[in-house]
């Protein structure tokens, strides 16, 4: 397992990316707008790991809640796994409480679920399938 | 550059041990009081980077001040630079703004630095020096 990536609440890409550009010493690899979360990504790669700064482009989008109740900073964190229906199987029966039962399909078409933060220590944590 | 660990601030280590372990598919590899920062750690690997659950051992570590404003979460991401000082003065030349404006011995006698989360989208970062 590791961390595949973090995920980063900023109001403003324009401001953020030049900042991350400057520490990492390099520029995003691809910067988009994912609809069905309602953000535009930069994404940074860092080792075996990515940054990715998440904007929203839209009042309803979950990272548009997020800054207005936490302000900026990091929203959640994304491990790799490589089964992920028996891996939410498995937590859901060690009493773990999941937002996603089932895994669903998130950006690049990957299949990703969210487990509820109040299992693991407030952190908001995603799943995603690696092969 | 990459990921050295995440700090995650926790109520209680016996509480969120066991969370992570199973999550994790194993347990930490190391558990031990860091006396300078106040807090007992729990590290978990993952990958090239870790996992490091932060309790505070005192009403006034940073820890418990996080805790008592943000609850649970995610508290600092570090990262891995190879010349540190080199680095930090760079980083002050391009405005960011620092913690830590020289390099000084943290945990594992590793040299170490902050920056402000002010320059960083909110997210507070701490580099790390590896040879």
């Amino acid at each position: 397992m590791k961390i595949h990536h973090l995920g980063i609440a900023v109001e403003s890409l324009q401001a953020a990316v030049p900042v991350f550009a400057r520490l990492l010493g390099k520029s995003p690899e691809s910067e988009e707008v994912v609809e069905e979360q309602k953000v535009r990504v930069a994404v940074f790669r860092l080792g075996e790991s990515r940054l990715e700064l998440l904007e929203a482009t839209s009042e309803d989008s979950p990272i548009a809640r997020f800054l207005s109740k936490r302000g900026q900073g990091i929203h959640h964190l994304t491990l790799e796994v490589h089964d992920l229906a028996g891996t939410l199987q498995k937590l859901a029966s060690d009493g773990v409480r999941l937002i996603d039962r089932e895994p669903r399909r998130g950006a690049g078409n990957k299949l990703v679920a969210f487990l509820h933060p109040s299992s693991t220590a407030g952190v908001l944590i995603e799943l995603v399938e690696e092969q």
